[in-house]
């Protein structure tokens, strides 16, 4: 009965997704912030088809959606970077990202999924961050037209958008997990420090 | 032709394991420790069956292998932590870390997967770390004998073993990829501070 009132955050992986941008989201997500406080959501993995897709370390991973099977009701469409952000799949992300934008969905995107949404035109009206500057104006092109909202930073969250480098997985995942205000911000904030930092310092 | 040269790295996975655990190791081992340095390693896949399993993220991963099809010939085996390694599938993994041991591959274990190697008698004769202490002597009963061998950090590399702690992810990697000699040791080390600190500091 409790899964049934989850709700679910939608991750979208293509072919060559980076491994390391999804999986401390999902584990939180899926798992709770912490192993005591349980989860309100429930990750599910969005990929072209139902076929596996596969990572750039080699794993195959099996969808839950496709593009043409993606539910209504979602709390989240988050777009995990990877080597395929300017391939005809990925055109098919765009339609699921205007949605979500009108519906006023939370929207994420890491590394060259930042940039996918930057040379679709969605980042002009929020701050955002991406792998740097230069590859958001080269994929954006004409369509990016939003060069002061940019911060050099890990992650940016505005707007109900969220954007992070590559490096910025764990900063990308605690400002998803505040967007959905997924656990207290002390939680949130001591999970990340406990990621980033490490147990020990050697 | 080129595949047929690089040897298997098997990463060994059970239900609810660590997303994160396996996500930088699989990636540099797949696609090289820096985008130009290429990979004499490739990663596989190994699961009780091939029946797909479930990270603690809810990502369903298809095995490449099976405990009963694990191929002979290999570099190295990576336990990847997670919440089943005290479960009866664990137990299969017993003579597959007797046989990689016995030949002198390099075996790699983290979080509880540590624990699970102090409860099987494996760190007894080198330095090592885990979790923490206390959880390798819970873990480990009398078939730990090792105590004085223990080190509070975050990965430890002694005798072709290597052992992390699981917010040692990052360390585990960059120990796993020196043993394995994936690449020189500058390159190894830049990808590690890379990931490690990230592109900006805030």
């Amino acid at each position: 009965m409790r899964d049934m009132m989850k709700q679910e955050v939608l991750l979208v992986v293509l072919d060559e997704y980076a491994d390391w941008e999804a999986a401390f989201l999902a584990a939180s997500l899926n798992a709770g912030v912490t192993p005591e406080s349980g989860s309100k959501y429930v990750p599910k993995v969005v990929a072209p088809s139902l076929e596996p897709v596969r990572s750039i370390g080699g794993f195959r991973t099996v969808p839950d959606y496709g593009f043409e099977t993606v539910p209504d009701d979602y709390a989240a469409l988050v777009l995990i970077g990877g080597m395929r952000w300017r391939s005809d799949a990925a055109a098919g992300v765009v339609p699921l990202v205007r949605r979500a934008v009108e519906r006023g969905k939370i929207v994420g995107a890491i590394c060259n999924a930042a940039s996918f949404l930057a040379a679709h035109g969605f980042l002009n009206v929020v701050r955002h961050t991406g792998n740097t500057l230069e590859q958001l104006k080269l994929w954006g092109g004409s369509a990016y037209t939003n060069e002061t909202g940019y911060e050099r930073r890990q992650a940016v969250a505005d707007g109900g958008i969220v954007t992070a480098n590559g490096t910025g997985y764990l900063e990308f995942t605690r400002e998803l997990l505040f967007a959905l205000e997924a656990d207290s911000p002390e939680r949130i904030r001591a999970s990340y420090e406990f990621n980033k930092n490490g147990l020990y310092s050697v």
